[in-house]
């Protein structure tokens, strides 16, 4: 029973660190995303001004932009205003508020360098005003569309896993932890590499203190994904949960981190997924239900949606167990 | 006779797995896609948008980028109609259906950004439309464009294969399995790795069961490719092929997979390629003729449409037939 | 006392060469650039057109958009001049001053391409003129956009090291020399490895020379980097370092390179990041205080300002100094 | 005397095969290209357009896009034409020369999106062409500015090497053969690795044949470039070049073929740089001269002019040679 005692392995414990136990609490989420807030940029700090918008809610993004082109305006419309509104021929407004908003559209044909030209500007001033506008224009909606074609082929892996990690019958009356995953597009991913960390928390001198164990693989390679792979890694005697019980899972808050890495024959780069399965995502005795089907003419037809199916199986007798 | 046994490989199986035996059909076809249709993914999914605009044919995008142009001037033809054609200022038809292709080239002049300015809007409701629409033009036309661009540039690789393998004499009375292939594109290919996976059917328990086994290669690693590259599986102890005859791999309906990958010194890229030979693209007894000749200046010319030919020639008889 | 032999590790130089001897000048500045200036380049050399206008200060790049906007309308309202104003229909400016002006904004028009077309050209030439600068504008705008969103997108690393780096009472009574870093972007950085390259000044032959040694880590790689990462030099047997004091260190000009590189999932690319510690940036006896808290829902919450901070502690006495 | 017998060494031939024996003819060009021609592919082949476009020499480039303007607008210049050039209104030319000319720059101001307006179609047909023409002049102009800001930013190395390779004495009374270079650009590289393949020519039975072998280096990895290297290749027991004499290496034809790779830091990107050096450019007995000085600071300034620059010395007499 329990954990058997591995040596110490220094490359597979993620960078958390042995104190950092956290009862109760993911370290990396099943979508991949690490458990862990940051403080103390100041608020000027341009480090992850990037990262915001290119990683941003679509929504949120074209809100931005929205809002971005509509103070620009605004804000050039106010300058229009106090240069002095007659320096802009073709204004038809009469109010005040009508010769403001004018000002406004005549701020975004500009500033979109659509120029109409029914509105232009006389004089100095108000020429130098809208030229500048225009040069902004160019640069702002360059960067605005650089980000929307950046986000949009942002090299980024979307793969399928398995909603629950599976203890399986294996070879030779051995059993396995498995985990199946799938592709979601439909680019090809060449050169899989696939890493898996166990950590859970062990009590050491009284003390518990999180452990980090690389799990070691049937298989950690493959040239091509061009169905599922099936993630095996089988409990023969140098695996640490040879003896593991579900219960001894949950006493150690055992979790199981993924790192998949591949090159994507679309965008030619190379890509990673990550996720995570925790103790209450182990199912003990099943064997994943295959989830291909053939069409008419006798082709394979995967069904990303069964990509965690499972049958419930009797495990094999651990012999351990029986001495 | 037939396939020996190898060790078990368990890197080489290309992620097919061995139940997903598929009678008289490719795994992988010859153009170095995946014989794999896909379901399961919500019609709302859009995880392959990227790869589909990316990948479909240049005809197809075209219309595609037309249709786009096409139907958003529609749309906003009609929104113009409805706010009130008198709302244009320039509009010169006369029946409601001159005045709606009227609005219909007002919005093609703003979301192009072009704005001649003979049509121009009035008011405030017309003027936010088309304010709004030059914006949707700026985006929309900066994602087709970067498309366009991005379909252009995409690094990936051209390589022109032989149409078959051959089985051809080698070194010490030996065979080998050789097929060659050159670089379609003038860019210099760096650092190749080739790597030649087998796969055939076995009877196991009277079921048969498909098995993967990576060939090892005479080299596999070739710091330029300048010319072309024949790519040599030398038939001796190690290879399970050594025996085997034509009629063996119709049997098991032997394939041969190519992974090819390459640093591509123009597109300053990783490229990577594939192809797959079947049983009936084997030639046994051939040799390749060279496929370059001398200009003039007595340079070296390469001619990519000889990277197949080759001469019929006697193989060596095998000495463990001889016994 | 003093420095260990090591074996020769001619890997580990950093490309400096030892007869680089610069007395009290640092080969690697902290902030990870090379002490080394270039000549010989001639004056049209473009090497460096790319690197310059990538890698200048943001102040720098926007004066220098702007003062490409003026120049090069200054220039197009030059040649709109001689070929004669009255070929701009629509001039105002009744002094050759105000027509200068107006041929000005006509080219900023034109060459934004937002042309309003209160102003346009008249005749053979002026037509010419500007249908040849649209062109140039189109060009021009696109590579300055091309510099703006490339500026703003280019995979780079920003890491935050720990100002000090300290020698620390590590396992079983031994020493180790530490520093620490953490990722100021919120990216997941993945696949990270860390070289640290000590140098040092030897008197060979009453001959100073400059020596270089990688130095051994507790720890080299790791898959993902969440929290912050301690690097951990242990001043073992096969350290150079075992026997040495802060003098040695001062008298030898001890330096520290730190080379790290790691994927960063934001930017889809390899960042890399350098820095480097000298002898007096060496804190002798410390341990470096944890970086992070809990929040409220006992989430960890790591403060980058706190990377650096460490409390005095006393070290194990080295064995070797009391015999 | 002549060349060692080397093991096969599978890996270094550079692909050129051993069949490709070119008398007096150099293999790999000084500036790294390949010395072979391609034929074979049809002229509609598209592989090499991409190639083209990025590598030609920017005359040649803006040449293109020129020509391509050009022809765009003469085309439809004559499109309008055949419609009616009285379907655009604001046509000033009277004679049809003059309006053709008019056409000519109404379609340079569409398909530049200027569009300043005193000239705009009139009825069905015209504003169909100029919006078909303002969508082409988009995407063709997204084509070139992408090309443009393409071949500007596309990560190349520009490395400096010594126009000879010398053969200088080495550590120990050993000679060896070595060449140095530096970076052109002020750009860090980091992770460089080179490889030096020797070729040459042997007579084995009366035919003569091609032989490659990769030279070992005192050092093939340099985590960072900083000053220069200088890649040494030491005549040692191991070398097939131990005791070859000027006079083999003429006989022999003997061209060593320079492979480098590294990131480059302002790209962000792996670059690659491809030399040669032939037998004639082979210097026996010499050695580099430090190609670097102190400016007024101290400080180091290192001078690509004289990355060649060595001064003839006595080479160690080869013990071999005297028994």
């Amino acid at each position: 029973m329990g954990f058997k005692k591995t040596k110490f392995n220094p490359e597979s414990d993620l960078g958390f660190g042995t104190q950092a136990v956290t009862k109760n609490q993911r370290l990396l989420n099943q979508d991949g995303s690490v458990n862990v807030k940051r403080t103390g940029l100041s608020f000027f700090n341009t480090s992850n001004n990037y990262h915001r918008l290119i990683t941003m809610r679509w929504t949120h993004f074209w809100l931005l932009v929205l809002a971005g082109y509509l103070i620009v305006n605004l804000l050039f419309a106010t300058i229009y205003m106090s240069i002095g509104i007659e320096k802009l021929i073709g204004i038809q407004g009469h109010t005040t508020w009508e010769k403001f908003w004018d000002a406004f559209f005549f701020s975004a044909q500009t500033v979109s360098t659509v120029g109409y030209g029914h509105m232009y500007p006389y004089g100095m001033l108000a020429s130098t005003v809208s030229a500048i506008e225009s040069m902004i224009g160019l640069l702002a909606f360059a960067l605005a569309t650089g980000l929307l074609y950046g986000r949009f082929s942002r090299p980024s892996a979307r793969i399928v896993y398995s909603k629950h990690m599976i203890v399986a019958p294996y070879l030779n009356g051995q059993r396995a932890f498995m985990f199946r995953f799938a592709n979601q597009r439909r680019s090809t991913l060449i050169d899989l590499e696939v890493e898996v960390n166990l950590s859970y928390i062990e009590v050491v001198d009284g003390k518990p203190t999180r452990r980090f164990v690389q799990l070691e693989l049937e298989r950690k390679r493959v040239s091509l994904l061009s169905l599922n792979w099936t993630v095996v890694h089988p409990l023969d005697d140098n695996s640490p949960l040879k003896d593991v019980t579900h219960e001894d899972l949950i006493k150690a808050e055992a979790t199981f981190a993924i790192l998949l890495k591949a090159f994507d024959d679309t965008f030619s780069q190379t890509v990673h997924s990550r996720t995570s399965y925790q103790y209450d995502e182990v199912v003990w005795g099943a064997k994943f239900k295959p989830a291909f089907d053939r069409d008419e003419q006798g082709g394979i037809v995967l069904d990303l949606s069964r990509i965690g199916e499972y049958d419930k199986v009797d495990l094999p007798v651990l012999v351990k167990q029986l001495i």
